[in-house]
């Protein structure tokens, strides 16, 4: 989408600016001539002549041209005013700073909806309300109340939060961290996040987008669109209001209705989106996708002037799944030639605490081309000799000589290696205040090159018999029946080619032994009725049925004591089926994410699922690899490989269900939750059976 | 143990005082007399008449008197003779800053004993070699070469890497931290990191001990004393090496060897030694615990300004097993009283975005004293009116009138909140740059006070026939066997109290089949020869066997099979063994760790253990309750307390026979490795029964 009247507009009104220092529609002016903004200011208040040396207009309608950007700061109440005068005007783009519209309930909803009705019918765009502004250091724009311009660099941050980008504003200021653009989204009222996210995806001064979220608009083309983004520009979130602690704090405060965290964890994987847990750490991983190349893999060399650092930068490659690089015999020679003997050149290349720059220069060099490394960890720690101005410069050389492989640096203590660390921070190179924070930053690269290096996803067709599960559930919804029953479960599930057992009803207790001989023991009766949900609660199941006597005394006993405890039911007779083959019991299922649709759900049966809850969740639609990948996510797939000399079973086929089920609830936007259970799956080659299934539905 | 020559020495001889700047000699002399020392400094230098005016001295035996510390730093293979030196004049305390002794191989190494020899006969303790020194702020006293002497304050600091205390010497000055005493331990060849945390117990002005290690010189002595410290004074450590490839870097770094994960984590939770992971993390701690009290309880309340962060609050809260504190009712009226209409008064407290300082300390003021409230967190973002400093000064003045509740703050932003900060830290509010990191430290500090409240270690002693034990175990290590055999393993396991199957060897089929009657069907057979270890690969065991045909067939199968695949093996007969009774297989186990000793294992059997690894640890001698605690740490605990209609397993039982084998390997040092592999047990009150055993010996 096309922000550009937010982000690059040559005029700028302000409505409600102020001559009194301290006040909104003050500091927002200074902030834009602080900024060196090279556009027009007009500042507009009816009851001042000039602000700031500007000449002030009385509204909108008065200014001499139609401003590109409008920035309203008058109360709730005048907003509706203002935005009918830039409909008349015919101003495009609006950023509405002014609080108290959906955020404070009711009244301020109805203000809110009233505003973006006129907006959306004049074409307007409006970021707010609620917000702080939008700032673009590029183009010298601060349009906000959030802090002075930053420098410019290679991160668009927006933020739910105003408070807290005001706070990141502040750090960022204070650490020299560079941005490209910086959106306060406020209420979110038109312009969400991803309107930000794909207007930012298009610019070319952001390398990486950065942002604090706590609810998402659209969770369907959110996933959609951030996946195609995330391809070309990383995507650091911070998603609060997760757990459900966070979940009441969010909806008190955004009075958005906070996803289910299984549902964002999913969406966030599909969509390859790096999900930051602190600021911190979001800053971590930031200036390193801004300022680095991706890493080839996994393998991580460490240089280092201290043995204690490098055993912990050690520790975290291992912990986190990395590889600690194996040098090549050359790599080794090579550093033989101009280190002392007692440095260790091994990984981690131990340069000694009286290595001066050169040294640690040299070690760079070498260590950067060894083929066996894809990134670089440089630890410094600041002892007699050491040289960290010096240091930080050999750095900066080498990554701009060499700039194919990230290199990252970890300068530890504070007053000793400032002037090292200002080195750095200007010359790109991203640092870290531990070797922990750096190797976790590694490793988020790393995921992120593995996810980007993904198979394009394709989701397979099965053909499917759509209109017999389209007659099923129309015909429910129109009875306004919700609860699927038995036997049409068991329709649609044939219909999307699941096998279910075999069986039939039996009126008599003769049909019953007929049924069964024909299906060959042991075999399954249950009562049959519409009236009876739960069969096993009045004792309507009897499974493990092995011979003729069995079924014609369970059949009797359950046509005498059945009516007696439900005497309203009608109960149509009792399913004879046959008892499922051997093999293992498993779980497919979907529940329908209010935000992100249809999330299918994989677990083992039986113990398993209760003791361990070893379940896993993706969202529909599912791709096979996906699907499969849903099972080895589970704790307990090794069972299903088979262990012991035990034979394991047909997990293409679990993964194909998968699927099956996956087209199913897409195609079927009405069906709010399904599962089935159990899912009996046998060795390589057999077929599975839906044994059981429950199909909710929704208007 | 008594460190004062080292803590508060009235005099200290520098032996390689140097005038050259930059060079050690001259670094410490510096420190010396930059930090305020009181004492007399005598530096020695047979090439220098004075330094920095101070009368210098050719050599030790020169001095006018013996000083109370001296500290070294000529060259390693001078040392000895200093040290012989030392011992003439009757020194008693020597910090040797010099390296290159034992870290850099065998003649190191060689240097070092002789050095340290010398010392032990002169009764002289020694700190280092390869060491920065000691530094005692509150002695003036900064005898290294590690940085400025920092403030004074209530952390004691000790270090295996030099490098990183200076790292974190720089870092703490940067920032205002306060320390009791920091030691470079250095090559620990005398005082090791027990000696002075030791020390540091008895000092009154040492609120909290941290400290980073790469290796634990004596571990059981340290888990002894470790867990005494514990109940007086939080120890906070950082271990690194703990993964494979950190323990290959700390080997090549210290010539130690690294201890297992396992062991180290286990001797951690016994005595009470909270781990940190990162310097960050570990001062975080050590500031919440040298300046705030203990909470009483896990219940949070936050209070904030803006609703992003306080949000993320809740988040972690949550995530950490905290318990967001539910207000009181009159809590919430009072804040009523005197907040604005729009804030909101739940826990997390939303004081919004424009309260000054006094809503702010109100709101603190009020919360601190909800007797739900264990612990208060201060959010503050810079938002148009913050006040940070006077709000800073609200949180300290309420923290000194109300000083039994630990409050928190985090003031998140840089150049807007930095007078805050100082404020914060001067009146010892611990400050976080995260609400994540603020409430990790509170789980902290609340995990502290559980473990320091849990009931006193009581280890139950059985009556045992100790002697038998010792009978077969001191045979075995006569004849150089290593491996018990299955017959007397059992006679170990009877003589502590287990049960193990009935049975009795046959020699003939008929045998065989009247033992087997005699213990009902079914029954095992297994090959009896001392030269056969492995039976199953030798076809040696048959289960399940349930009539008298087959005992007769099995037993006559072995007979003629086994001799001819083992020619050369001894064959007593056969064992015919009752089959266990129904009952779940777990597995008892004891690993003799290198460090601290016998390290127990409980698994669940079978496949449990081998698809999830599901075991846990812990040090012997257990408790009742650390035994149960072994067995509530699996996953699958459930599955023993019944699950799904399925009855429960004696699980009193599955304890006492964790305690039992506890006492045996405690009991018997020469048990290197040993499990009980299954241990089958029952319903509540049927006897478990130990199946089979291994048990390793080791000289």
């Amino acid at each position: 989408m096309n922000l550009e009247g937010f982000f690059n507009p040559q005029s700028v009104a302000i409505v409600g600016a102020s001559r009194q220092k301290g006040k909104v529609g003050y500091e927002i002016l200074a902030n834009m001539l602080e900024a060196g903004y090279r556009g027009k200011i007009f500042p507009v208040n009816p009851k001042a002549d000039e602000i700031e040396g500007l000449e002030c207009y009385k509204d909108i309608e008065s200014l001499p041209e139609t401003p590109d950007l409008v920035v309203i700061i008058i109360p709730a109440k005048f907003v509706a005013g203002v935005m009918k005068q830039c409909a008349k005007v015919k101003a495009k783009s609006v950023i509405i700073i002014t609080a108290g519209f959906r955020e404070v309930g009711k009244d301020g909803m109805t203000l809110e909806n009233e505003v973006i009705r006129i907006a959306r019918q004049a074409g307007i765009r409006v970021i707010g309300p609620n917000c702080l502004g939008v700032i673009v250091p590029g183009n010298k724009l601060n349009a906000s109340f959030g802090g002075d311009l930053p420098a410019s660099g290679g991160i668009a941050y927006l933020s739910q939060s105003g408070a807290l980008l005001a706070a990141i504003l502040d750090t960022a200021n204070a650490n020299g961290i560079g941005f490209s653009t910086l959106v306060s989204i406020g209420n979110k009222a038109d312009v969400d996040e991803l309107d930000i996210i794909e207007a930012v995806a298009e610019d070319g001064d952001t390398k990486v987008i950065a942002g604090y979220l706590e609810s998402i608009t659209d969770g369907n083309t959110f996933v959609r669109e951030a996946e195609r983004i995330s391809y070309i520009k990383p995507i650091l979130l911070m998603k609060s209001g997760g757990t459900e602690a966070g979940a009441v704090a969010a909806s008190s405060h955004t009075g958005s209705l906070a996803g289910s965290e299984v549902a964002y964890e999913s969406a966030f994987e599909r969509s390859g989106i790096i999900r930051c847990n602190s600021i911190k750490q979001q800053f971590d991983y930031a200036q390193a996708f801004a300022n680095q190349p991706l890493p080839a893999g996994a393998r991580v060399a460490v240089i280092t002037n201290a043995g204690g650092p490098g055993i912990m930068a050690a520790d975290a490659i291992e912990r986190e799944g990395l590889t600690f690089a194996k040098l090549n015999e050359g790599t080794i020679q090579k550093l033989a030639e101009k280190m002392p003997a007692a440095a260790n050149l091994l990984n981690p290349i131990d340069v000694l605490g009286d290595a001066l720059a050169d040294r640690y220069e040299y070690a760079l060099d070498v260590v950067i081309d060894d083929n066996n490394v894809d990134a670089v960890l440089v630890l410094l720690t600041p002892q007699a000799m050491t040289e960290s101005a010096k240091t930080a410069e050999a750095i900066v050389r080498i990554t701009r000589q060499k700039p194919t492989k990230p290199v990252f640096a970890c300068f530890l203590g504070a007053a000793k290696v400032r002037e090292g660390v200002d080195i750095l921070r200007q010359g790109n190179v991203p640092l870290y205040d531990s070797p922990e924070s750096a190797v976790d930053t590694i490793e988020a690269m790393v995921h992120y090159v593995q996810w980007r290096s993904r198979p394009r996803r394709v989701v397979k067709l099965f053909g499917v018999n759509r209109r017999k599960v389209e007659n099923i559930v129309e015909r429910h919804l129109r009875q306004g029946i919700l609860d699927i029953g038995e036997a049409e479960s068991k329709d649609i599930l044939e219909a999307y080619g699941f096998v279910t057992p075999k069986g039939a009803i039996a009126t008599t207790a003769d049909q019953a032994a007929n049924i069964a001989q024909q299906l060959g023991y042991p075999v399954v009766l249950k009562i049959w009725s519409p009236d009876i949900l739960h069969k096993s609660d009045v004792g309507g199941v009897k499974v493990g049925i092995s011979s003729e006597q069995e079924v014609r005394d369970a059949f009797d006993l359950m046509m005498y004591r059945i009516p007696r405890k439900k005497p309203d039911a009608h109960i149509l007779g009792v399913l004879v089926q046959e008892m499922c083959r051997k093999g293992k019991e498993v779980i497919l299922g979907m529940h329908r994410d209010p935000h992100f649709g249809p999330l299918m759900m994989f677990g083992m049966g039986g113990i398993m699922v209760e003791v361990l809850k070893d379940v896993s969740f993706y969202l529909a639609p599912l791709t096979a690899q996906e699907a499969k990948q849903m099972l080895i996510s589970t704790k307990t797939y090794k069972i299903l490989q088979g262990v012991r000399g035990d034979e394991g079973v047909d997990i293409e086929r679990i993964a194909e269900g998968l699927q099956r089920l996956s087209q199913l609830v897409t195609e079927f936007p009405q069906i709010k939750e399904m599962d089935i259970n159990p899912y009996v799956v046998g060795s390589p080659g057999t077929t599975p059976i839906a044994v059981d299934a429950r199909i909710s539905l929704e208007k």
